[in-house]
């Protein structure tokens, strides 16, 4: 019987004068079993133990590069998030030149993964918003106090918005420590929610220490939370996937520290990979990335396939919603859904602060922006 | 009364024609209150919770770059791993030509954190090894039988290895489950001590899933393992070393997944900040990384800072092993201990196990290599 196998996308940029080939078969050997190659036992090439080189492409997209297609054996992964990015990025990301570009999962992974919770379609049920974009905001800016940061989540609230979060700065600082920080803001949610008649919903972020994120994401749920904010590359992918789903929570993932991966179009993860296909597949309903028109580097097209990979089909997993963020402003709310589609949950953060002083007018003007751009197309808002 | 604060030195190439203390003043703005200038409220600059542009000076090393010192408040990271590096790189990740080269901690951070638990003085006394350099290996390759992996364990044991960890390739893997490998190897080992008389210790590999860490960790202790590895960025840096500490374990970090900060000389972190200063604060006892003379992408500088930023004085920390690895051979040896010492933890996997069919037989000759060169040079073994 053959093993269920994966096949991963590297483009591989030679720069050492040795043929494409020996790169690829480097990355089947240092990925799997890291050994030099006359050290393998014979049987682990029997077995498909060491990955498979299964085509060779000059890229159309990258002078000098290569599309390199290796599959791998599942149960190498464990099928866990460790293992996983283990065998597709762990030793190679400190070689130069590797691009990791695509992924095709096997059901199996897909199955165990199950990817998000609720998804777009579960999140838009949820939120009784069918058709527009999502309009969602970060309470900011780190140092406020409890009282001024329930207080931004109930005007905010009040205003209209789909979901608020905390700024990913709030971890569990003495002056807004998490748990108090958590009941306050839900208090103030709930009150505006039964004023407005609204459902509002706050993802608090979750990064206090590794001993407190169980009980810390009980907190959540227990007081009513629908969902958390977690940063997977500063608490474990595996970690902050897992436990909201252990507590039932849906997820939204902050990019925090994995943009080492993204400034050189010759190695890393690209942006659709990592924050795209595999936050999804690891369960998020929304994933946070530096828009294009922002302070940070991501160009129009890997904006584009990030949204794509967390809407296309992808076995029997739900979609995700992008939310492009950094530098978003209303005024750009029109592009933004030219460019992304409706399916999208817009986040403007700063410029929100500084668009009326009443926070509850500048909400509501973002959600008036989104319901403009159905009108304007002649849809059903 | 002035808030505690640290120094960070970054090392800033600006590509956009806007001076250097603009490119500053965004760092500072970013990794703390993250909103526009002018939404911050005054009382936030009063209190410096806005990051502080320390001095700025051309750097000398880099051209077109800047040696840039901000300094931040302690408080904000909740002196905790997650909120740590949230501060120091989260979200600039996404930014480009920012280097992370240096950091001066604050006393408090020194104690929050207290790195090794034992260092290299403490992993000397107890392994009874006082001057020369530390003979380590891996066993492997992934996919071998447990039967086969501890066989490996004893050899090695036998021929008078000071330290046998699991490869990182070692997850719990059906065909290898973490539990019963470890107490299959810890058999082996212990009945190779008792025959030897010596003290080779044995770090198993924790990367189960999130909810198995703390029992794999407890399982590792219960075994009578010294210590474990753990790969930080997969399993979550402050899981990763807190839930050692937490069982008493010693710690060898590795360090896959973290390759895409050192690729690129104009942004990430480098080895020495991440790899040497932040790894061993956060309490590895030995930081293994990739050797310049192997298959990976360390330049001898990289290395040697690396090196100095595990064991130079740092408050009351313990200094910790530099444990190069990757294309390491017996015969390298001498030229290793001539660049990094004699308080270096060797590691060669691969080549020893291509040196002799009997992995004892090369054991034995891996450390009489070692002792060779402190009579050489005229030392006492």
């Amino acid at each position: 019987m053959t093993a269920e196998r994966f096949k991963v996308l590297y483009r591989v940029t030679p720069s050492d004068g040795r043929p494409i080939e020996a790169h690829a078969k480097d990355i089947c050997i240092e990925q799997t079993v890291e050994v030099p190659e006359a050290a393998i036992p014979p049987s682990h090439w029997q077995q498909g133990l060491v990955g498979i080189t299964e085509s060779i492409e000059p890229s159309t997209v990258l002078s000098g590069a290569f599309d390199v297609w290796i599959s791998y054996r599942v149960d190498i992964t464990s099928n866990r998030i460790h293992g996983l990015l283990n065998v597709l990025f762990g030793n190679i990301s400190m070689l130069r030149g590797i691009k990791l570009v695509d992924i095709e999962f096997a059901m199996s992974q897909l199955q165990a993964f199950r990817g998000p919770r609720f998804g777009t379609e579960g999140l838009r049920s949820v939120l009784g918003v069918h058709r527009r974009a999502l309009a969602t905001t970060a309470i900011k800016p780190m140092g406020l106090s409890i009282k001024d940061l329930a207080s931004l989540c109930g005007a905010f609230a009040r205003g209209g918005l789909d979901i608020i979060k905390d700024d990913h700065g709030l971890v569990d600082q003495h002056f807004h420590p998490f748990k108090e920080r958590v009941s306050r803001n839900m208090d103030a949610l709930r009150r505006a929610n039964e004023k407005s008649g609204g459902n509002t919903l706050y993802y608090p972020m979750v990064a206090g220490g590794f001993e407190q994120l169980d009980a810390d994401m009980a907190h959540a749920k227990h007081e009513g939370c629908f969902g958390v904010l977690v940063a997977p590359q500063l608490i474990g992918p595996d970690t902050a996937f897992g436990l909201a789903r252990k507590h039932g929570l849906s997820v939204q993932a902050h990019p925090s520290l994995t943009g080492t991966h993204f400034h050189d179009p010759r190695h890393g993860m690209t942006p659709a990979v990592l924050l795209g296909k595999l936050f999804r597949l690891f369960g998020a309903d929304i994933s946070i990335f530096p828009n294009m028109a922002g302070r940070f580097s991501f160009s129009p097209d890997e904006c584009r396939e990030l949204g794509q990979a967390l809407r296309q089909p992808m076995g029997p997993l739900r979609g995700a919603f992008p939310a492009p963020a950094g530098g978003m402003t209303i005024e750009k709310i029109g592009d933004m859904i030219d460019f992304y589609g409706h399916d999208t949950a817009l986040l403007i953060g700063g410029a929100l602060l500084r668009y009326d002083a009443n926070p509850e007018v500048s909400a509501r003007a973002f959600v008036q922006a989104i319901n403009s751009t159905l009108t304007e197309a002649g849809e059903l808002t």
